[in-house]
């Protein structure tokens, strides 16, 4: 068999996961049993959750220290003992951190992956960041044509995606938030936002209240902590807010920043929901083929900031927290 | 026309509203006017909201500085130039703190009041306080039976009533949290609750880990603060929060408690959602036969905190800021 290159989790994480919660080891890939396949694993998606394993039980237990690192990654089939994973077919699945992951009984969850899908798309538009935004938006946040929808990761992979079928399927007027002007300048100019608010150049509050005078209906929030509590105060009326995520918050859950403006919700009759998108894996491919009807339409455009290397992966999640990526980051092995 | 004792906001609260922020002024009462009706007041009805409108625009403009007090209450038509409200019958409307009221056209929004309800039932399980319990849980929080239920500010008008709603008609376990020994006792003893935290003597967030061994699915929260923050740290899967007050944080909004536990809204799939009494005006009849049907079955027990006297209404409103009261605060003129 092959070598396998991994990452283990070391040891878990306090504030920001540095080079001392990771190790790498080698050792020989795996040789799949019965109702089994191996993958070799071409690109990894990185998501601000696995920040969340390495830490803590949330919605999955925690990675055990020692234990390669949870991740979403796609790649194609070398060796099988499972028909539905011929050799040269590719899977999706949480594969983790290594090059190579048995699929199957017993093994890693994984769904094959039909032809004439670039591994890029299936990790992005058509991965957990499209699906994602679908269905926050579709079964949480439902916007209606002419809302004020706001999105804060406005350039990440979910907020892009989120943004552009509020703007271009629903029919929103569509306000990003995200760190950068160039950030602010892609998703307006190419995605075609009607504005965008620099979170790290402008005051969020008076910016909200200037581009949302009628108040927010629906927010799509990526990031929790001060910027959640800036759009409670501009909620409009039966606003809806898609907790999707809290980056702001990942690296200090227990020292985290406190809401203030949680009243907001009575007096405008507000709904604050969550979701996690293991629990729609019935409904994926609903989501991927609309989703790839509007790529085809060109309403959705995806976007990915493409880290090479295994051994980079840790600074590939370190980007999604210092703001450094434009689109969805994945790794390519 | 009668002398009309009123009490005015004479000045905003910035912290517990004290005798520096009403005034009582003497005038003759009112001659109604075509479509008008003049009521003479003899409940009010002490709620927490009152706080609010003192002191700020929420779903109700700020009362004016220099104006009544607005409030619920309820009194007999002593002068009537309208149709619906001849002399002798019993009105319910935001009447205010004051002697008499004009009702009708032009003046305050009002019901006719049936004949055989009383006045004190008309302003707690009948009045605002029962039906904030009753739309709360039906149209927000959706208990389903066997499910837990937990719900603060227990021991007060609409706490009180949601308990017995939750415990007698739904069938859910009943978790109270109230705020003395003689509170719990009441709730348990009395109204057949399965427990109560007294959160002044007692660890909160231990005890809800020892009550609540699967987690809380329904949270009637009208407290907000930091019993919000240790219920979202036990939410089941799924969790509906009821958001129909946040009495701990009305003396200070501007420098609340910030909540921090919120990211379990998105690990357990939560919902925290706020709602306003007055729009289901429209529902409201429907609401009343229920709570009369579980009343006379003996499900639902209603419980009023009398205070004599309008003088002695700007302490009586204190008295749901110190929690004092058991069960709904009137005032009787």
């Amino acid at each position: 068999m092959p070598l396998n290159h991994r990452i283990l989790l070391a040891a878990r994480p306090s504030g920001p996961a540095g080079p001392e919660c990771f190790s790498v080891i080698e050792e020989p890939a795996p040789e799949p049993g019965p109702g089994q396949a191996l993958v070799r694993v071409e690109y990894l998606s990185i998501d601000p959750t696995i920040r969340g394993w390495m830490d803590r039980d949330t919605y999955l237990p925690a990675i055990p220290v020692g234990e390669v690192i949870r991740s979403g990654a796609a790649g194609e089939v070398v060796a099988s003992k499972h028909p539905a994973y011929p050799v040269g077919s590719r899977a999706f699945g949480l594969l983790g951190w290594q090059e190579y992951a048995l699929v199957g009984d017993g093994a890693a969850e994984a769904m094959p992956l039909p032809d004439g899908l670039t591994l890029e798309d299936a990790l992005s538009v058509y991965g957990t960041t499209g699906l994602t935004a679908y269905f926050g938006i579709f079964d949480i946040g439902h916007p209606e044509p002419g809302e004020t929808f706001v999105v804060s990761g406005a350039a990440g992979g979910v907020g892009s995606i989120a943004g552009q079928i509020a703007k271009h399927v629903v029919g929103c007027r569509v306000i990003g938030i995200a760190g950068s002007p160039e950030k602010c300048r892609w998703v307006v100019d190419d995605l075609g936002f009607d504005a965008c608010i620099d979170y790290k150049a402008e005051d969020v509050p008076a910016r909200l209240a200037e581009l949302c005078p009628d108040g927010i209906d629906v927010y799509f929030d990526n990031v929790g902590g001060p910027i959640l509590d800036a759009v409670l105060a501009h909620l409009a009326l039966r606003a809806r807010i898609v907790a999707c995520g809290a980056i702001s918050q990942y690296n200090d859950l227990d020292h985290g920043y406190g809401v203030r403006n949680l009243f907001a919700l009575i007096s405008q009759r507000g709904r604050m929901e969550g979701f996690i998108l293991l629990d729609y894996l019935d409904r994926f491919l609903d989501g991927v083929l609309e989703l790839a009807t509007w790529v085809q339409e060109g309403k959705v455009r995806s976007r990915v900031d493409v880290v090479e290397g295994l051994e980079h992966a840790p600074e590939a999640l370190d980007r999604l927290f210092t703001g450094a990526n434009l689109g969805k980051v994945i790794v390519r092995l």
